[in-house]
Parts: structure tokens; C-alpha cells; sequence
């Protein structure tokens, strides 16, 4: 279903901070892990020497609403959920899941929104339309999934 | 000023990433590095054992609106305004701005929502009243300043 | 074989700087997720309130001899060989192979040295004999092993 | 004097770890802070589009010794020292001090060995010979220098 993605992490000593919890910065990494993977799960890379053009994707909109700490060893899901797409624009939603035996509790939701970019030669950047072959294999999630608490 | 702080960061090479620029959930860094050097300026510090009861803070709530990219070796600014206060939560305003000779640029705008817990023997947390000796040295922010783009 | 143990990772794009390459700092990190994933696979964790006295684990020394890069999305293989043993010390030997189809290519290799120390109530940390019930479950790697190249 | 720099940082929350001290894999991210701040000291820059041919500056060898824990908010002063020098490589001493009002203590002592590359077309790297506009402006330290403990 190229509107969801889905990957698991384990909390890692250095994810944490001296107040024995992740670091709410690290979500921010943890959501671009999932993205990513989004992506590669499509068949392409954010990085693909083989799509040309060459476009980038800077984010501009990140946010995250944390409900309970993580912990080192944590085992946690992170669920992609697309939330809207433009002609230059993908937004997704992350929901953190602590996994534990059977149950998985939502600690923190998160979402971004990402700009498809060229860059000129002089290093500026430009929003350009999300290439065909990328916007083709993605698509909103239905409501109904992403209205779900 | 008991509701604004400054202070002045460089993008080192570890904050950035392959885009060339600093990666995004470094400006959550940046963000506390404000946030505890206004506590500082305040007189206080989020892990003085003196004052007791001890209090943690963890975030609620963060998000950042990403204008135009910092690259390394850039010297920025990172501007914090208290956005709001109730009994037990503080919010608070970050405006990243790029120093160029005398220009100032403001790049990215970002927030940060976090609540005043007590550590149970247990390792859970319990949200608290802010300890007087800090509210009454925080105050927010005036109105003309908070809307000022 | 308590002597060893291998996990992989894939390069994310918050491992990497502005070079293109996976930051020479999150070597250390990748070295302590092998090193923590081997305790974990002996049956226990460096934060495991179930051992009394608690115990933690400083590194005394820190080391990496880099060959190639790793790239983003650059697969690897982290593999701990167990270096040394005293009664209050461990030394681990990280070999890094970058992992492409049926080929493994070492790419850097890491050593840490960490000892066990008790926490004194006032936050200081004091030496101590590593308890048995971590101590009798590892072993130093073969010579063998650890000559090869 | 070209062959030693100093600069100081002040350890932040996102720099410690559970175990409330700076996460050891952070001494590195400093080393290379004090190492660019040395560069722009004698008036370039790793990443200056003026210099031509670009070269890269990646690591072969890196390493640390830690002998007491820095903590939150500690004020640390890096003090750079030039430990080698040949045409195509540089090595640099690194010694932390907390500075604690007039005292200043050692707390850990690192190194690293760089290498200059050339980026070939295709991604590869190349050792190439410093080019002489920085080789001239660095020398090695008085060995009298290097040998105080």
C-alpha cells in the first residue's frame, strides 16, 4: 500500500539523555528513518544518482506531540501515514509505538512536511514539481486511517 | 527581561548532513540550548539538586517552521521568547536568525511546549505545579513582540 | 560463543555530514549498539535494575582506524570480538564491513576499553570487580580470531 | 602560534546520556569543533569554494582517552595541538579541561589523523598532497609542549 510504511527501532544509549529518556530531537531522526525506508520500499532513494533530475528534500514543517518517554531498549514502531500530497509537497504523520510482548502503546505522533527541491549550481534551492515517477507510487492515506486515535 | 533570551550558535560539521546543510532535528538542539541558557541567565538550572523537590521537564510538544537552510560554519541566532505559562506548563518561541555582517535573517521559527513533572520512585512521571522560586521569574512575552513576523 | 557478536545497520541520513559520508563520531555509536547488543544477547543489560549492587560501564578509551566511507543507506556489519578481560575491565575489538550482495568489506575497525564502577551517593564513580554473573558469561576471543585481518 | 588553538564549549543537555554524563562518543563532535575553529584561525575554512582544487579532509585515526566524566553544564576548554605533520596528512592532540572557576582539570585527552583527498568525479577519494597555502600556515608543536602530561 504505497500510503503507510512501517519500521521498528530499538532505543539506543546514545538516543538518550541524562534525564534517562530519549531526547525529543531524536523522534526527528526516527521519523526520517521511517520515511526513508518509505521510500526505499517504493524502489527509489532520496540520494538516486539514477533519477535525473537531480531533486532534493528539504523539510519545512516538523512537529511532534509526545505523550510517554521512551527508554533505553525501548522496542518502538514508527508508522508513516501520508497526509497530503501537492505538486510540490508530501506531508506524513508518524505514530510511536512502544512494543511490549503483545501490546503497543502510541507514546508520540509526529509529522513533517517535505518540499521536492532543485538545487542551482550557485546552491540555491528551488521547489519544483515532485518528479512523475515518485508521485505516481505515492498516495494518501484514507481518512478513515488517518482520523484513527 | 524575565521572557526573552539570545544566544549565539555556529553550525559546527557534525550539525550538518549530505544535503550540505544542517540537518533538521538539529535546530531542536539549538532550540534547548536557549531554552537552559535562559534558565542560566534566570539564576536556575533544570538539574540543580538544590532545589527541592526535584522537577524534570520533558516536552510535549515541539515543532519548527524551516524557511531557508543553515549551512556550516554559519553563525546564528536563536532568539527565545516565553509564548505562554500556566501552573504547570511553559511555551516558548524560537527564532533562528542568520548573522551576516549586520544583517540578520530569520530563517526557521520554532516552539517548544513542556510540562513540570515529579519522578515517582517508580520512574513514572507526574505533572506538578511549577515551583514558585521559577514561575515568578518567568513572564510572557508581550503581545507586540510575539506578533511581529 | 560469548566472545563475539554481530549486528547490522543500515547508514541513516542523520549519520551523515555534509561530506557525503557517515560522520567519523557515529562509528562510536554504532561500536556501543554491537556492544550493548552483545550483552543483551548474554541475558542481560547495562541498565538492568534486577542487578544489585547497580553497576555502571565508563569508557576509559575510545578508538577507530577508518579505511573507506560509508554512505547513507550503505549496509553494514558491526562485529564485537571480545579483545581482553581483567577483573574490573572489558576491551572490545569492532570490525565494520560494509555489506554489498555476497561481498564484506571491512571499512574501519574500533577498539573500547570500559570499566565497572559503583556510583557513590554524592555522583562519583569508584572502580569495582565486574559481579560474577556478568564476568562468567564472557570470555576472550581466540587469538586466531583476533589476528586476523 | 600555528600549531596549537583552544576553545571552549559548555556541555549540553543533548550531549549527555543516561548515565548523566556526556555521552563519550560527543568528545569526538568537540575535537572537531576545536579542529575548525583552528582552520578559520589561520584564515580558511574545511569547505571553501575559493581554494582550489578542493580537497576533503576525512579521518584515518581517531582517538580518546577519558579519565573523569564532563556533566551538564560543565564549561570545557579544548586545547588543540599540532602532533604531526606530513605532505599528505595531519595529526592533532586534543586535551579537555573542566574549568571550574581558576582551576582547570584534565578530564580526557584525544586525537585524530587526517588525511587530504581529492573527490574523484565518481565519488572516490584520493590522498593528495596539502596544498601549500595551508601546509605553510601549520607546524607541529614544541615537543616540550607535547610531552607535558
Amino acid at each position: 500500500m504505497p500510503y503507510e510504511f512501517t519500521v521498528q527501532r530499538r532505543v539506543e544509549f546514545s538516543d538518550t539523555d541524562m534525564a534517562g529518556i530519549m531526547h525529543y530531537a531524536n523522534f526527528f531522526r526516527f521519523m526520517e528513518t521511517a520515511e526513508h525506508g518509505f521510500y526505499r520500499s517504493l524502489g527509489f532513494s532520496v540520494v538516486d544518482p539514477k533519477n535525473q533530475p537531480q531533486v532534493g528534500w528539504p523539510r519545512v514543517h516538523a512537529e511532534c506531540d509526545y505523550r510517554k518517554p521512551l527508554r533505553f531498549e525501548d522496542l518502538v514502531e514508527i508508522h508513516l501515514l501520508v497526509l497530503g500530497k501537492t505538486s510540490k509537497t508530501l506531508s506524513f504523520q508518524f505514530r510511536f509505538r512502544k512494543l511490549d510482548g503483545a501490546s503497543a502503546e502510541e507514546v508520540a505522533r509526529g509529522a513533517l512536511t517535505i518540499v521536492c527541491v532543485a538545487h542551482a549550481p550557485n546552491g540555491s534551492m528551488k521547489a519544483v514539481t515532485i518528479p512523475p515517477w515518485i508521485a505516481s507510487r505515492i498516495e494518501v492515506a484514507p481518512a478513515e486511517l488517518l482520523a484513527s486515535t
